[in-house]
C-alpha cells in the first residue's frame, strides 16, 4: 500500500524561471492569415501593416463654418478696419464646389466642405458680418491654411494606417473605414484545446456529486482566459488518469490545435503521467517540468512539433495563475500578437509584510481598497482566494519579501 | 447666399460639464435579464448575486500527497525519534475512502482525496519513510487540519460566489462551474443603434469617392466601443441632412434600441437639425446641448422615454473622444454594469507644456515612450491623431494647463 502511494521522487527534472520561460520558450506555430470584415475586426491582430491606397481626407476640407477666401485679401483687417468681400457662391456638403474664389471674393462654406479653387483659407463665420446682401465684412485676418485640413493631412497615399501585430482598436477601425478598407487580413484566432484530467473530475453540469468528486472548475476559467487572449477555446473533455487515454487525447488535440492545455496534468504525484506522455510527443519536447513560481510550481511546458503544450497544476488556483502569466502570452505569440494591450494596473501600498523565497516568483492575490493592497492568504486549492481578489502583485525572483507599506503595482483583473 | 450659410447663432442652449453629466444624466432604461450558458458568460454582467447551493469543495480534502493520520499520533516525533504508524488502507481519487483511520494507523492519500473518517490531518509523504512493508516512519508532527482543506473552506452553503453588476471574470466562471452553476442570469447586452448623418457621408465600402464625399469612419469605431462596453451595436445606416428623415430614423431606432447614437448630428451649423428633432422625442428630453470638453463641445444628450440618445460631434476624433468618456459609461449603465472593469493606465511625465481653459475638460492624445507622455497635436478633424496615440490624459476643468514635467496619468487604449 505504502509503496503504491509513494511517488518515485518529488524532484522536477527541469525547473525554469518565469522570466527565462517568457523569453526563451517560443514554439514556432503561428496561425494562418484570414480576412475578416471590419465589423468583426475589433481586437483582431493584423497579419501585416495596412496602408491607405489614397490620401485622406483626399481633398482640402473646411474645418469651420465660414467663408473660403484668399488669405491675402484679409491681411490687415481688424474690428476697426474690416475688409469687404463679395460672396460669389456657396459650397454644399458632399459636392464639388462649383465656384472659384478670385481676388476680393469669397464662397460660403459649411464645416467639411471642399475648399474651392482659388481659395487658400476659410475665415470663421464668427469673424464676419453681412454688410449688405452679397457682401461680408471680415474683421480678422487669416493665414493660408487657416480653417482648412489639407488633402493628405490625415494620411498620405501609401501611409501605414495600422501596424502588424497590434490588436485593432476602435479608432484603428475608423481609420480603415475612412480609407475604404472593409476587410482586414488578420492572424486566425489560435485554436486552443483544453483537456481536463483526473478520475475525481466531473463536468460542471453534474448535479449531485458522489463522495470525492469535484466539478471541473479550471476548464471554464481557462476557456475565458483563452478568449481574453484572442484565442478560440475548445473544451476537450475530461480524460481519466490513464497514460494511454491521455496520450491519445493529447495526440488528437495536437492535430486540431495551435496550443494544447492539459489541466491538472502536471503534479508530481501518483497520478502524474503527463510528463511521460508529453515527452513522447516532441520534438523538441519538454522545455520545463517545474517552474520557479508560487503557486504553480508543478507546471510542464513542451513544444510538440511547434505546438505549445502547457501542463497545469492540479489546484485550480495555481492553474489559473500560471495560465495568466504564461498561457495568455503563448496564445498571443501563436496568434501573431507582438504588441499586446496593456493590463489595467494600480499602484498601492502593501498592507502587511510578505515573505518570499529568493529564486522564486511569488504571485500574491490582493484586495485593493483606498490605496491599500491587502494580501489574501489561503491554500492553493482555494479558488475563492482568486474570486475575492481585485488583482495580484508579483514578488520577483530576487526579492526575499516585501515590507508592509511598500509601494507595489497591482495588476487588476478584468 | 450669405444669409443661407449663416447659422442662427453659435450658442449652445444647455452646456454641462462632463462630471455633472456622468453624475446626473442617468436615463432609466435597463436591459432585461436573460440566462446564458457558462461558456458564453465571460464579461457578462450578473443580474443578481449568484450563491452556491452547497458547500465547496463539499468534503474535507487532502492538499498533499501523503498519509491521513490522527494528528495526536504524530506529536513529539522528529528525525531523531520517528513515530511508527501502520498503513491500513489507501484512498483513491474520486472515490469514498473505504477505510477508517484509528489510533496508530494511517491511510495513504493522493492530493485531492477524501479525508477518511477518524483522520484529522495529512502528513506529507516527504516527512515519511517506509520502515517495513505496511509501516511508515513519520519524522515531523502535524496539527489537526494540516494538509487538509475543510469541506466548506472554499465556500459555505449559501455563500455569494459572484456579485451582481460586476462583469464575470475568468476565475468567477471557475467558481460557478465548481458549484455546478452552468447557466448564469445576466443583463441582456444593450442594443445600441448607431445612426450616421451627413449628405457628404458614404459607406466605407464606397470604392471611388466623388469630390467632397467622405467615408463613414465614425460608425465602425463607435460599434467597436459599444462592443467594448458590453453592448450589441447595430449600424443604422446613413441618414441624409433632412429633419424629417432624421426624425423618422431616430423614432425607429428608439423603438428597437436601449441606446441611440447619432453620429455627426450635433454641430451647431447649417446642417444641424438634431437638437430640434430629439427635442420632440422626450420626455424628459434634452439634458445638454454643448459639453464643457475639448474636443467634443457640440455634444447633445437626451433622455427619450428612458432611452439615452447621444448626438456626437461631426469630427470623428471629437465623436470618439466623447463616446469613450460618456457613451461607454451609458452603455454600461443601461446594461446593469455597476462595477466596470478598470482601464489600463500608466503614469508618465508630461513631455511639454499644455495650455487649457478653466471650466473645460481637455482630452489630450499622447504617445508614451520611456515614461514620457508626448502630446499629439492636430485638428479635431484628424483621426490620425487618435490612431497615433497610445492613450490620453485629462486636463481637468479647474486647471489652466499643465507644465512640462508634471506627473500625469495616461489612460491607455486597448
Amino acid at each position: 500500500m505504502a509503496q503504491e502511494a509513494r511517488p518515485a521522487g518529488r524532484e522536477f527534472f527541469a525547473t525554469r524561471t518565469v522570466a527565462e520561460t517568457l523569453a526563451g520558450f517560443r514554439p514556432g506555430r503561428r496561425t494562418p492569415a484570414e480576412t475578416v470584415p471590419l465589423a468583426e475586426a475589433w481586437h483582431r491582430v493584423p497579419a501585416g501593416p495596412v496602408t491607405t491606397p489614397h490620401a485622406l481626407p483626399g481633398f482640402a476640407r473646411s474645418t469651420v463654418d465660414g467663408y473660403a477666401v484668399r488669405a491675402a485679401d484679409t491681411y490687415g483687417v481688424s474690428e476697426g478696419l474690416p475688409g469687404y468681400l463679395e460672396v460669389t457662391g456657396a459650397v454644399r456638403m458632399g459636392a464639388e464646389p462649383g465656384v472659384t474664389v478670385g481676388p476680393g471674393t469669397v464662397a460660403s462654406m459649411p464645416t467639411g466642405g471642399v475648399l474651392p479653387p482659388g481659395a487658400d483659407a476659410v475665415v470663421m463665420v464668427e469673424y464676419t458680418q453681412e454688410a449688405i446682401p452679397g457682401t461680408i465684412e471680415v474683421v480678422r485676418p487669416v493665414a493660408p491654411g487657416d480653417g482648412v485640413v489639407r488633402a493628405d493631412e490625415d494620411a498620405a497615399a501609401g501611409a501605414e494606417l495600422v501596424p502588424a501585430g497590434r490588436p485593432l482598436r476602435a479608432q484603428d477601425l475608423g481609420m480603415l473605414a475612412a480609407a475604404g478598407v472593409t476587410g482586414v487580413t488578420v492572424a486566425a484566432r489560435p485554436r486552443v484545446t483544453i483537456l481536463s484530467t483526473g478520475d475525481e473530475v466531473v463536468p460542471p453540469g453534474t448535479a449531485v456529486l458522489r463522495p470525492g468528486q469535484v466539478r471541473d472548475a479550471s476548464a471554464a476559467a481557462l476557456a475565458a482566459m483563452v478568449t481574453e487572449a484572442g484565442g478560440e477555446p475548445t473544451l476537450g473533455g475530461i480524460v481519466p488518469d490513464d497514460p494511454a487515454a491521455l496520450e491519445s487525447a493529447v495526440r488528437a488535440a495536437l492535430g486540431a490545435s495551435d496550443l494544447v492545455v492539459i489541466s491538472a496534468g502536471s503534479s508530481v504525484g501518483i497520478r502524474d503521467e503527463t510528463a511521460g506522455v508529453v515527452g513522447r510527443l516532441g520534438p523538441p519536447g519538454i522545455w520545463c517540468h517545474g517552474l520557479a513560481i508560487r503557486p504553480g510550481k508543478p507546471t510542464l511546458l513542451a513544444d510538440c512539433g511547434g505546438v505549445p503544450v502547457i501542463g497545469l497544476p492540479g489546484n485550480p488556483r495555481s492553474a489559473l495563475v500560471v495560465f495568466r502569466l504564461l498561457g495568455i502570452p503563448l496564445v498571443r505569440l501563436v496568434g501573431g500578437c507582438t504588441s499586446p494591450p496593456a493590463e489595467p494596473a494600480v499602484r498601492a501600498r502593501l498592507g502587511r509584510d510578505l515573505a518570499s523565497a529568493t529564486g522564486r516568483l511569488d504571485v500574491v492575490q490582493v484586495r485593493v481598497r483606498r490605496g491599500i493592497a491587502t494580501p489574501i492568504f489561503g491554500l492553493s486549492a482555494l479558488l475563492s482566494v482568486l474570486t475575492a481578489a481585485d488583482g495580484y502583485l508579483i514578488v520577483p525572483e530576487d526579492a526575499t519579501g516585501l515590507d508592509a507599506g511598500t509601494d507595489v503595482e497591482v495588476t487588476l483583473y478584468r
